[in-house]
C-alpha cells in the first residue's frame, strides 16, 4: 500500500511525512517535491507538480491515500498568476483525473486555506460563513474544494479537504505566505535575531499548531466518509491570537535564551491584506468529528521550542 | 470591433447573434460553433471549443466583448464527465487566459446556470441562497464564475456571469439538458405532436423566455462593471411554472392548431433530478441592475407562437 504527499519537503510535508513513516509502518510513503527530501523511509520523488506528466506518474492503484499539500501559497499566487494557476489548480486536477483513471477511488485529502473568505467577515468565521475568495490563492482552493466534492460524489476519490488556518511556527525558509509574520514573532527573537512585525500590534491571526496540523491531515484521511456529508470540506478551528500576545508567550517561555528585539513598524500594504483574513475561525462540525485545535498560542510555543533543543 | 459569441449556433446563440447584428451594426460578428451557421452578416468560425487552440484564436485585441455561451449542458456532462470537463472548464479558462494575453480587458458575458444550486432549496431561490451544485454541470459553472471573478478583479477581463434559468422553448433538436421537458410541453403539442412528459403535472420550473434570455445578455454587456460589485454573477429570474400550468397556457393559446396530445408518465429518475433544482429564482440584485423577467407564462408561449408563423 502507498501513501503519497505531495509538497513532501514543505513545512508541514516534512511532518505529515514523518508521522507516517511513525503510525503507518507497512506503508510506502512516497514523497514528491521539487526539492531535495531527506527522509530515511520514504520514496523521495523529485519533479514539478505543474508538469502534467509528473503528476499524473504518481498515482496507481496501488495508491491507498493521497495527500495533496503542494502550493503556490497566498503572496506567491497573487504575485505569479500563471504559475499559481499552473500549481494550485491544473496540478489538483491532474491528481483527480489520475485518481479517477486509476479507478479505485483512493482517499484524497488536500489543504484548502480560509483564505477561501474574503469581504467583511465575522468575528470569529464559522461554518455558516460563505466563502467568498478576493485573492487568486483562495479562488484556486476553493475551486479545487468544488472539484474534489465532484470528484466524490461521482466515486472517483473520497475526497477530505481541510480549510487550514494560519500553521505555526514555520522555520526560517519562509514561503510567499502573507502570514508569514506570525511565525516570525515566534522564531526570529527565539533564535537571537532582531525582528520588525509589518503589522499592528492588536492584529489577529487565527492559529494552528504544525502537531495540530498533522493531527488533522491524519484524522481527516482515516475518518469514515460518510460522516461528512455531501460537502467534504471540513473547516479547522484556528485560535484567535495577537501579534503582541504571541510576543508576550514568547517572552515567558523564553528560558535562558537571549531574545532579539522586536519592534512593529506596520507596513500598509502587508496590514490592508491580513485585515481581510479571518482573524478566527470556529468550526462546530470540526470539532464534532473530532478534530481537535490548540487550547491557547503557549501550547504553540511550547511545541516549538520542543523542537528547537 | 470584434464581438465574440461562442456556441453561436445554439439555441440562444443564434438569437442572440441574429440581435447583435441588428442592434450593433458597425461590430464584427464572430460566431464561433462546432456545427455550420448560417447567418448572413456574422463571419462563421468553426471549431471545437473544447480544442485549445481553437477557443485561444478567437480572442485578439480588436475583440470588444466576449459572449461565452458554449456548454456541454446538464444531462450530457452528468453522462461524459470528461467532455464535459473540457467544454465547460478548460474552454473558459482558454478564453480567459487568451483575454488576459491580449492584455486589452474585453468584457465577458457568460452563461451560467441556477444548476449551481442544489441540496435543500429555497423556494424561490434568491440572490442570498448559496451556491452548492450537485451536478457536474453545475460545478463547473461555478468554477468559472469563481474564475471569471478573479479575472476581473485582476484586471483581466471586464466579467459579467449570469446565472440562467430554464430557456424556453427549446427548438426541436433538444440538446442534453434535463429541463428538456420543459420547452416540450409546448414544442410538441403546438407542432401536433403527442407528448409525454416524464414529471408530475405540479413540477414547477424556473423559466425566462428566449427573448428575455438575449435582452438580458446585451444587458449584461452594457452595464456599468462598476454596478456589479466584486461578485460580477447575478441570478436571473424565472418565474416558477407547472408543468400543468404550461400545458393549460399552450391549449388557450392554440387558436386553429389541431394540438398533439400530452400524457403524464412521471420517470422516477428524472422526476429525482429535477426536484433538486430551483423551482423559481428571484433576484433583487437583477430588478435592481436593470434585467427583465417574464410577467406571466402566457407571454412566453405568446412570444414562442410568434416564430411558428
Amino acid at each position: 500500500m502507498t501513501i503519497v504527499v505531495t509538497g513532501a519537503a514543505g513545512f508541514i510535508g516534512r511532518a505529515l511525512v514523518a508521522a507516517l513513516l511513525e503510525r503507518r509502518p507497512g506503508a510506502e510513503v512516497l514523497a514528491a517535491d521539487q526539492s531535495p527530501i531527506e527522509v530515511s523511509g520514504a520514496r523521495a520523488v523529485i519533479g514539478n507538480i505543474a508538469y502534467p506528466q509528473f503528476a499524473r506518474a504518481l498515482i496507481d492503484r496501488r495508491v491507498d491515500t493521497v495527500f495533496h499539500l503542494a502550493s503556490l501559497v497566498s503572496g506567491g499566487a497573487e504575485q505569479n498568476f500563471e504559475l499559481g494557476g499552473k500549481v494550485n489548480l491544473d496540478a489538483t486536477r491532474d491528481l483527480l483525473e489520475a485518481c479517477r483513471l486509476a479507478g479505485h477511488c483512493p482517499r484524497f485529502v488536500f489543504t484548502s486555506s480560509i483564505a477561501v473568505y474574503g469581504g467583511a467577515l465575522p468575528d470569529p468565521v464559522t461554518d455558516d460563513t460563505p466563502a467568498a475568495p478576493r485573492i487568486s490563492y483562495g479562488v484556486q482552493k476553493l475551486v479545487c474544494e468544488l472539484l474534489i466534492n465532484d470528484y466524490t460524489r461521482r466515486g472517483y476519490v473520497d475526497g477530505r479537504p481541510l480549510r487550514l488556518p494560519t500553521v505555526m511556527v514555520r522555520p526560517g525558509s519562509a514561503n510567499t505566505a502573507v502570514s508569514g509574520w506570525a511565525s516570525a514573532i515566534v522564531r526570529e527573537p527565539l533564535a537571537g535575531r532582531n525582528y520588525t512585525c509589518p503589522v499592528r500590534p492588536d492584529t489577529r491571526m487565527a492559529c494552528l499548531s504544525l502537531r495540530r496540523t498533522v493531527e488533522a491531515l491524519l484524522h481527516g484521511a482515516q475518518l469514515d466518509g460518510e460522516r461528512l456529508g455531501w460537502d467534504r470540506t471540513v473547516l479547522l478551528t484556528g485560535i484567535p491570537v495577537a501579534a503582541n500576545e504571541m510576543w508576550r508567550a514568547v517572552q515567558r517561555h523564553a528560558g535562558g535564551r537571549a531574545l532579539g528585539k522586536l519592534r512593529f513598524e506596520p507596513d500598509p500594504v502587508v496590514q490592508a491584506v491580513i485585515d481581510t483574513v479571518p482573524r478566527a475561525t470556529r468550526s462546530q462540525r470540526a470539532a464534532s468529528l473530532g478534530f481537535a485545535h490548540n487550547a491557547d498560542f503557549e501550547e504553540i510555543v511550547l511545541e516549538y521550542l520542543e523542537t528547537l533543543t
